[in-house]
This record gives structure tokens, sequence and C-alpha cells, in this order.
């Protein structure tokens, strides 16, 4: 997703490409006085060797672009600074030994504290040397598995304290504090009056303690899970089943995909982050439960295509039952991308205006938004463009 | 239809049926003070014999439900008149020739005004013996074909000038008044003050000499040709593809259906109105043209089922091409019959409030709405439940 | 599936319904000389209570078929046993209590051999209380677990020696002979000389030492699995995949159901079973080995429907990726039951002929095919056909 | 299609793609003694402008196979000689003229014996240029309409006869032979005891006096119209449905593609050959008539890619209704391209032994197939691996 991000930023910068995909580029957010797509400059944390240009080669990208954007690929690839690893689970540390050859891509500390100062000290350093107002951190990483937060405080000096506990070496997390990589840069970024957008399931700022952070400090973030597929059509069309009365007996949606993010919710561990994150909103946007299933399969030969069955059963008047079948065949990066650039650009504005805590108005972005209930895709449409326009 | 939402009507008074379908019955209207079920009394024309208990055992009602609510079937059958047949069309005229035994149920007049006369004396004979405030006209009749209204004047007074001259009795409508019956239904009702919805693809009110008159009688209509299924689906989808800035290179809808609606449709005279119904709302809801395709072909061995396969084709971000395919399976008497009952109680109210001409409120039933550009379904229901809640 | 093989049965033998789904009545088979439907007697074991014409009415049989074969249903009523539970799982045995009122239908024994014993007895009893020439045992039990027979032996003489130590009653089975009560019905009829066919997913008799039971009676068995569904369709796709020399990339198959057999499913020992016996054809079919994935789920709200959703990835010349997708929605208990109505018949024809051991010749009835190698639909039904016509 | 079979047969030479899609290369027929394919030379006649290398550029298919075949697509190149419009409709006239820039491919004739005179001597020169044994004719240009052929004679010698007739210039065809370009080529081909292969709906060779000519010069033929996509898939499931004694009570298939024959199919002359011939399977195949629709649009967006959605109504025990329903998403040219290579090393190999006349043993390959029944896909297949391995 970020190396798209990055190639398709470039293209746009240069005209190569129309903006399709890109919601801050619908006529209704375009007088919103939003900064301008070359004021953003991208750096970033990579746990994983390799070049943008190669990389965005392999995920099959258009080759005249990459070319013709090469000049950018080459000045974000010097921005971009090893990752780190903390709790991340099994299936991604498992693609990172396999892949990291001569070069290693990525950093462990002896406590999250030590961490967090190195993410910081690195968002501080990418803003002198760019010269920036602000930056976005946006966590775009592999799935992480569900983090236990229940013995977690709430507040964030209680947190806090907590961060200076040794890590155990073993990724269980036995003893420690057992937040993982994603909500250490969440950490670093709010503590630092940046803001923090979680694009993927993982835990992130999702957390009460980091919403106090944040206010804290005055920073904003948003998130959870990008909504880019089968919980895109899922809140757009559950409130039609809910605005004809129709009652959904059961939902069942089958999602197969073969990119990286694919091979580690492959992982059970991994998945359960992903199946919580999609199936959520169907109850509060019915007003009662169905049955719901959720599966979600690694299949190697798609790609990047991720293609999602759904298999909706209602009944209507008189009892009559009917079907509701679907199939989503996109790419999943460049359903992605786009989104990201929207947010930086939109965290950008809020920021900038003053707006803290988690950011309802991006509502629409996610599969489980920060700061409003979990509504239609229309109606959080509708309160973007309210809050932004 | 009609004979689905007799039969649900009864079902739902006598406590048999859950309210499931019934947009009026939805939490958001609930307390909107519509009239009650029981304060509604259902008469009808109809152009083909046969009573409505073998009608709705022959559609595959539920037998329990049909001898539970026999003694209202039998009850509005006796309310039922023959129907009038005016320009109606080959395969609607060949359906009702087929069908007729000794009985004939159909009234042909030498002049529009003729026909409407008659029919305006129905009503006002029905809300007599009912003692009613109000009748609410519902077109149900099977689709007819295209009217040309090219040549026909857009206000009433100049309309009426032309309602006396002799029907020809070719059906092609060389000569006399090219107005067909739904259209005279139409009159009938809002020349006596009383409300007409447009439940169908014809012409009915949807001209603007008969707004005219609705307005000249403070009388009110709604239409047209109910949204049920792929449209239903359309109106959901487009807006998200627009909310997310996916471009819709094309879009193919092919539909199947096996009833006596299906039959008529099977004729390409008639098939026209209901192509040109179902394609429409696609550019105006994407803010610019697709390829549309949309077909729909008669399938004698599905019965009441009606099945839509969906094809769309859009590009994202970078070009990348993706699709969503869709199949709805619906049950069509049963996704159309509640909306008849809603569009009465509705309508009924917008009356007593005094509303004149096109009710845009209702935009949300209809295919072609009067009276409100095309939107997307959830801003039609918003702006519905705004109306009336 | 029994009930609707009885209604069914009794049904054609009326004449109230046509031959639809009875293979033995294709052209091609109708001068084989097989039974004829009358000379059929239905009787059976059941572990759970209820009658034929209650359970046949809840599953949504046609009403004016079972009350017109009322007296059919209530005479095989009277020659139904309390079926065996022995290791059928912990669904099975869950189902079983739930349903369980005043009325206990099952019976255990101390060993192995005690319940085959007991069974032996049953058929005996039928056998000479209707006059009865052979009796063809067919295994219609919900599934059970996989039966790990690794360390059983393979000859019959030996594993005889095994069947009366006795059963713990945790049915785990830590002790005692693992062979579940799939197994023992199995051996009940071998053992007497008649004919046993599996028609689970369950071990029944495809293993080693029951075949050598078989042979050493001179009797005869089938299996494992009715084909009826997903797999019909893949041992119809895979060999013309195979016959264009295109490239399965991966076939990834979706199943949701909503009947008992369903709600076992759900159970992960029991769909182990299942599973793998849904997953073996394709390398088989195809020469190589494609990535596959398999996976079935219970929806409590489609009853008797029984839905699969295939997604075939392929490659063509020139490398062209390319896509089949399909949905099967079927009525289980439609596709299973005339199929067990055929093996009757078929069975007791091979009998007649003296036909010893596993009859390969039914391959097209089974995922599993006993003795005879996995092959395309379209070979082993014109096996069948030569076998038998 | 010819430029994909031309650039493929150059990659499979060189070694650079594997023989996916190429059915000659299935083990089962190996060892058939074939040609090489370095033993085969393309040429061919062409009536559109442009180079091979560009084409295939523009169909998309891969970049480097392209430069890697350039020597192979070049001197392909110097072999094609400028094709023939007689009859040929109005799209493909249309196409013609569009494209037609400086330069003109096509050439007309006053007789259609003129025609076929040029055609032949392009295939002589063809042969003496390449040192050839023996020219396969393969019939690729784009769908003509269907040919009138009941008035014509039905042996060799009476058409002959009427070829000297001059054409008169409206494609209507008025006056003169209404035999259109495909069956000139065939003419050609056969009269010069060449072979001649019938890919497309058109007439070609599909007619009694053309067969008479074959076996009159000993010359061999095959056809009608490739078997690539839905009609495929029905050949293959029809049979599934007639093996279960399932009533098939309605087969709805419809098709979107994009490439220039879709856009020659969106013509209403041209469409009905190829409706009627994907529509002539079903009822040889299942025994009965069902209802069947088939419909084919051109949809601009999906380029090569050709997506079928089929619908299968069906009938089982105790009546019982089930759908099958299926979507194919090939790309034409790929699906297409091996057969015709298939073909010609087949017919080769069928001329040097001295076969003549129909080769129903192709019968796999083709809709309709010539000197055969039809049959199912599998059975034919069978057919054609005993035919020549």
């Amino acid at each position: 997703v970020a190396t798209t991000a990055i190639l398709g930023l470039a293209a746009v910068r240069k005209g190569l490409i129309p903006t399709t995909g890109l919601v801050t580029e619908l006529p209704a957010l375009r007088g919103a006085g939003l900064i301008d797509w070359d004021q953003l400059v991208v750096g970033g944390h990579e746990v994983r060797p390799g070049n943008l240009a190669d990389t965005a080669a392999a995920l099959g990208l258009p080759a005249e672009l990459i070319s013709a954007c090469r000049d950018d690929l080459d000045a974000a690839q010097l921005r971009i600074r090893p990752g780190v690893l903390c709790h991340s689970g099994p299936a991604i540390e498992e693609l990172v030994a396999e892949e990291l050859a001569d070069e290693d891509c990525t950093r462990s500390f002896a406590t999250p504290s030590e961490a967090i100062a190195a993410i910081a000290g690195d968002l501080q350093d990418f803003r002198q040397a760019e010269g920036l107002d602000h930056v976005v951190v946006v966590l775009l990483a592999s799935t992480e598995p569900p983090t236990d937060t229940a013995a977690l405080p709430e507040s964030w000096p209680e947190l806090e304290a907590t961060l200076d506990e040794p890590l155990d070496d073993s990724q269980g997390g036995g003893t420690g504090c057992p937040l993982r990589a994603g909500s250490l840069y969440a950490i670093a970024a709010l503590d630092s009056k940046n803001s923090f957008v979680n694009f993927t399931p993982s835990l992130g700022s999702s957390y009460a303690a980091l919403d106090d952070l944040a206010r804290r400090r005055g920073a904003c973030h948003a998130g959870r899970d990008g909504k880019t597929g089968e919980t895109l059509l899922k809140t757009v069309l559950a409130p039609l089943f809910a605005s004809r009365n129709l009652e959904v007996m059961s939902w069942v949606g089958h999602n197969i995909l073969g990119n990286a993010d694919g091979r580690v919710l492959a992982s059970p561990e991994h998945k359960a982050s992903k199946l919580k994150s999609k199936d959520g909103a169907l109850g509060a946007l019915l007003g009662y439960e169905a049955q719901t299933l959720v599966s979600i399969e690694y299949v190697a030969s798609l790609g990047e295509r991720k293609t999602a069955w759904n298999h909706v059963h209602f009944r209507g008047f008189l009892g009559a039952p009917m079907t509701l079948q679907l199939t989503w065949d996109g790419h999943d990066s460049a359903l992605a991308a786009p989104l990201v650039l929207d947010l930086a650009r939109l965290v950008a504005a809020s920021a900038a205006r003053g707006e803290t805590g988690a950011l309802g108005a991006l509502a629409c972005f996610f599969k489980e938004p920060l700061g409003r209930p979990i509504e239609g895709h229309q109606t959080q449409f509708d309160a973007l463009v309210r809050h932004y326009a």
C-alpha cells in the first residue's frame, strides 16, 4: 500500500494519472483548502528490505509510471528508516526473517520507552530535515495479533509508567507491557504533537489511554482499519435492507487475497484481529443481530487481487426468503493507497484547525471508526463533506 | 402485486405476520401519525377474471394465511370492478383475450372522457359505500408501451379539450388522444381530488398537464415505477462509487423474471417503457455517463422470482480495473406489495396535510421519482423520514 | 435424507411424482433389469425421536404428498429401530441429548461385538418379517469425526479379535476399539452377507479389514460420501480444464448449509472428515496439485438449502489469468435422496449377480469412490452404464 | 486471435512460454506424431491495416514477448496479403472503412469465381514460396451475417455454375451468389486440395455443396465456431444434469465482451449468426427442450475480456427447484489462439493420413461440430484422443 501510495502521489503531482480514487479530489471537497499534493513529503519506517522501484515493479504497477517517477521514488527511499518490531506476531516476524538477507531493516529495543524514543527521534529528524510543519504517521504495517488491553490502565500517565518495564524476548509477551509496535508508533506520534492514523486492524491508537494522550498533547488521531472492500459494501447495503424493513437472516462473507498482507492473515493469531474488525458493523447498522460469518484466506495466485464473495439471506413481506450475492474483485493496494493520501491531507487540515482526539469526521474511511458510532456509509460521507468542505 | 398487498394487509391486521417489508413500520416512522392499517379499505379495478383467493394460491402465497384471511379476500373481491383498456398495448390485450372465458372484466369506451367518467363514478361509489374520507388510486397494471406526449399540450385545460375526441379502434392510436389507460385512471383520481400513485413504468401522471390538473384540484400524486430490485441496488451502489471517486466504466444489468408482468415485458413495445425507466438513474448519480446496458427477459420457470445479475466494471487509482458483480434473487410481489401499502398510508397523510402536486418526499420508493431530482437512496430515505416523522 | 427418500419412494410408487432425480430411471439404465420400486421395503435405525410424517413436514416437503403417502410413512415408521451410538462424536451426541424427551432412541453397548450383534439381529428380524431376499444397509447418519485406523489390523480376523474389548465411556475412545457406529453397521451388514453403502464422509467400510470381511462373506459394499453438489461440479469441471490444458492455479470452495447435518459439521471434529472428503479429487483429476481451500459453515437460516461458491483461478495461453466462479444453490436432501434409492436398486442387482467387495462401478455416486481411482464424472457415469445396462 | 496465435507460436518455438492452453501438448496427444511447431509457417489474409507487433501491443500481450519475438512477427507480416470482402456485412465493412487510412487492405471482385481464384493464387504462391506440403486455411474473420443457403444447390458442380454471376454492389446481396467471403476462402482452400477450418460462427464450409467439394477433391475441413467459453461450459454441465436425471427448466446466458469481434457482434445482422451457434447444443445434450436465452453485448471497457453469466434453473426429486449460476471471465484470444494452433497441427495430420470431408474427430473444438452430432465435451475429447493418439 505504501509503495502504491508513494508512486501514485508522484504520478499525480506530475500530472501523469487522473485523480481517480482520491476522495479529496471530489468536487465536494475540492474547495476545502486542503494542502496541495506537492506540499506532502513522504518518509517512513519499513521492516522489509528492498527498494521502492523494485517493489512497485513486483506489484505489477505500470512500468512506464515507475520509470517516469524514478526520481521521486529514489528520493522517498532515502527517507525510509528501519522499522520497529515489538510483539509483532509470529507471521510478521517469520516474513521478516525470511526476506532478511545481508541487510537488517528492523530494530528491537529493551523497553517500549526506548522504542518510542527512537521513533520520536526519527520523526523529529524528518521534520527538521524537510522543514515540515507537521507529520502525519499512517500505520500501514501487516496486521498484528489482537492486544489484550483489559489489564492496562485507561489513562496516559498510568500507561506511561508501565513503558519502562523490560520487554521479554518471547513475543507471546508474558511480561512487560503488551503493546505491540503499532501502538508504539502511535505513542511516538501523538506524544510529539504529530498526528496518527491507523489504517490497519491492529490496535494502534484505538484504546482509551492513547486517546487520553492525544487530548493531553492537543494532537489528533484517526482509525481503525481502512474500509476498502467487503466492509465498504456492507456499510452501503445494510442500510438499504434497514430502510426497506427487510430482515437480514444471515450474512456470509468469504475473502481471498494473495499479497503479503494475505500471508500474514493466514496465521490464525493475526487473522483474529482482522475478523473482529470485519464483523462488527452489521448489528449496529441493522439494529438487530443476524448470523454473520466472515472468513479470509490466503490464495497465493491472486497476488494483489482481493476477491470477496458475500451471500446475504433475507426475508421480506409474508416471510418470502430472498438472497443477494455479490462478488467484489478488487486490487487491494489501488483501493487503499489513495485513501492513505486523502487521510494525510485531511488529518493535516484537522491538525491545522486545532482539532484534538479521535477524528470522527473521518469515519467513512474506516471499518471501526474512532470517535463516532458505526453508521451507514452515506451518512458517514455526508458528515465528512460537512466537516471539511 | 395487488393480491399480495391485499392478503398481506389482512394478515398484518389480524397479527398473523410480522411487519417485515413495511417501511412505515420502521421505528423512524412509527410515530408519524399515519392512519392505522384497519382504517384502510381496499377496492380496485381488474381486467383479468379470477378471484383473489385463487390468485393468491396460484402465486404460491402461504396456504394457511389464505385460509385465515379468506373473509377479507372475499370482501375485497366484492369491491373490484372491471378494468378499463385503452391503448394498453398488444401484450396486455393478448393476455386479457387469452384468459377471458365467459366473463369479461374489461370495459372500452368511445372517448377518453367517457372512460374517465366511468372510473370517477366507481371511485365516488366506493367512497360513499365505504364511508371513506379519501381514495388513493395506485396504478399496478402491467407495463404499457411508451406514450408519445411530445404533441400533447402541457396545461390541463388544453389537454382536457382533447379528451372528447373519439378513440380509434386500432390500438396503435393513430387518431384520438394517445393517453393510455394508466393516465386515464390518474385523471379520474386527481380530477375528483383523490390521490394517484403510479407504481409502474407506464406514463401515469408523469406528465406536465396531469401535474397541472393535480395542482388545480389541490390533489397530490407520486411515482414512477416502484424501486424494488436492481434499481434499488443501483441507487445505493452508484453513490458508493461516487463517494470513493472510483470511475464506473460500464454497468451491465440482466434481469430475468417469470410472472405475468414478465410475459408482458417480453413484448418489445412494452419493454421499451421498462428499459427506459431502469436505465436513467446512473448518469445522474455518478455525475458522468458510463456505458450502461439493461436487459430484461421472461423466463417462465421463475414464476414470481426475479433475478438480476449486475456487472460493474470500474477503475481505481493508477487505472487499476476492478469489478463488482451481484445477483439479486427476489420475490417480485413480496418486494412490491408492502411498498404499495406504505404509499397508501403516506399519500393519505400528505393529502390530509394538504400537500399538492408531485410528492418528492416519496422519491425513495420510485425508479423515476416525480418532484425531486434523482438522488442516492440514502439521501432519499433521509428525506422521507424528515418529511413524515 | 432418509425421510425424503422414504416419502419420495412412496410417491414414485403411487405415480404421484415424476422420476426426476433418479439415475436408475434414465433411458440408459431403464432396461437394466433392476428390481421394481415396489419390491423395495424400507426399514432403518434412528437415534433421534420423532415420526416420519412430522419430519417430512418440518423439512418443508410438499404437504399434499405427505398426506397422500401417510400410510406408507406410518408403515415405514413401524420398521424403524433405535440407533446405535458408539464414538459418534460430540456434536451428534449433543444433538441427540437435546432432542431426547421422554423417549430414548439410542442404544449403547459394552463392547463393539455386542453392538454389532444387536444390529445384525435387527437386520435378520427385518428380513424375516418382510420376507426379503437381501438387505442393503445405507449409512445416512450425520458425519462422525475421523477414525484413526493406522493402528488397526488390515485383515478381518485380526480386527474381529479386537471387537470384544470393552468400550470406555468417554467417547474420546482412549481405550477399546476406535471404530465408530458407522463402521459397526457396516460389519453387521457385511458379516450377515447383506450389502453396505456408505453415503457419508464417515469411515464406514472404507478400510481394508472391512473390505476383507466383505470378500470373505461374498458380500459387496460401496461408498464413500454421496456426490451431490460442489464435488459433483468439480469432477465435471476439473476434466474440462485438463482437456484444454488450462492450468488451475487455485480452487476455492465455500459451502454454507442449514440443516441438522450442517449443525454437526459446525463442530471442528466432525468437519475434519467432511473437508478431507471434499478436497481430495482435484489433484487426481488435474494431474498436478493446485492450491485448494474448502470450507463449510453452518448457516441456520438456510434450512435444507446448501449453497456452494467456487472460485477457480486459472491460466491460459501466454499466461493470461482467468476465473470461473460458480454458485450452486441446491436442496440437500432432494439431491441426495434419489441417489440413495438408486444405490439400493443397483447394489441389490450387484448382490444378485454375485459381485463381491467394493463396487467400483458405482463411483459416479461418491466423492471418494471405493474400488476405483478418482476419475472425471462423465467417465464414471459411462462406466456405470456399461456395467449395469 | 490471429495475432495472439502468431506471437504464441513464436514464443513456444523459442521456449519462452509454457505450452499451457495447447491441447496437442497434453500427454494424451504428445505421442500422436503431429508435426513440430517449427514445421508450421504462418501466412494469411487481413482486411485491416496495422502490423502484428503493434496489434499485439494494443491487445495487451506481454511486451517482453513481443520484443523477443519481433523477428518472427515481422517475418509473418510479410506473408500477409490483403483480405477479400464479399457480402461481409455492414459492421465489418464499417470497421474496415473506419480504420482505412492511406493503405487499403481489401480486395473486391466482380464475381465470386474471381475472388476464389485470387485467394487460390495466394495459397499457391505461399506454398511454393515456403516450400510447404500443405496449407491449412483457418477462418478467423469477424462473424458474418447468416447466409441464406436454402435456395442454393447441394452439389458442388451445381454451385460452381453460379459462381460466375456478377456480385451486385449492395451488400444485401439481392442478386448474385449469396456466399460470403468466409465461404469463398473455404472453396479456394478445398478446391486446391488444401484444408479448411472454420473457427467462426460464419457459414464457411458448413454447407452440403462445400462438403461435396471437399470429398471430390480428397480434401478435409472442420468447424464451426471455436468452443472457448460459455458453450464449452454448457457442453460439460448439460451432460452432468442429464446424468443425474435433473430437469433443466431454463438456461439463460448473458455474454459481454469488448474487442473488435464484440463491436461487430453489436450489429444485429452479425449477432444473428452468433446467437444461433451458441444456442443449439442444449436440447441435444439434455434430450428435451428447455427454455434457453442467449444474449451477447458489446461492452467497450472489457477489451479482450469476455465475461459470461449463466443462470441454470433446474428441478430435482420431489420437484425441488435449484439453481446453478456461473460467471466465466476469460481472455478471448488467449482461449482461442492455442486451439487455432492445435487445429492446424491436427488437420495437417488428418490430411496427411488421407482423411476427407468433415473431420468429426475434431468436434471438441467447435460449438457446431461438422461430421458428428452434438455430444458432451468429455465424449468429444475422448473421441479426439482415440482418433489421433
